[in-house]
């Protein structure tokens, strides 16, 4: 049996906090932490815990410099990453039209 | 600051298996355990636990009956789980939109 469309969705993005952080890159380019951290409504702790992830998959880099004495950290997306991001969402809108009503 | 449009992502349906089984069950309405089993490529056990959390939000219910003297489980979709998946699909879509060049 062909196996579901699904099956085809990447599993680092298909968690709504990861998926959100590579929106807002796929568009920006970089973003600070701050930034991602005031969008998407989150903890520094949680938003670390999904950026290392992403990092992880090298779908973004992470870049920590100064900004006078205050450290600054930026994320920016990989072109690795934002190809994933285009195929997840391929496979999603694929999803979307297989689906009567939709 | 306006919150990213994933913030609105329905968290139970950003998981790559159970937003397969709210897929296949969107189009058949129900759908028997094995079935979606082959279907997502699952063993028991995964298929169970998110079978279980779907069950926990009323995105689906099941039915257990037996089919001669094997035992039968059958998914059914409520309408419930429909409304959500839409509008999870339509959050979806809005953010493939609102990136350049998807």
């Amino acid at each position: 049996m062909a196996e579901h469309l699904s099956t085809r969705l990447d599993k680092v993005l298909t968690q709504k906090v990861r998926l959100g952080i590579m929106s807002i890159l796929m568009v920006l380019e970089e973003a600070d932490f701050n930034h991602l951290k005031d969008k998407l409504g989150l903890t520094d702790g949680n938003l670390s815990t999904h950026l290392g992830l992403l990092e992880d998959a090298k779908y973004i880099r992470i870049r920590k410099t100064f900004a006078g004495k205050k450290p600054k950290t930026t994320c920016l997306i990989t072109e690795r990453g934002r190809r994933a991001f285009l195929e997840h969402m391929n496979t999603l809108e694929k999803i979307i039209r297989s689906i009567p009503g939709t």
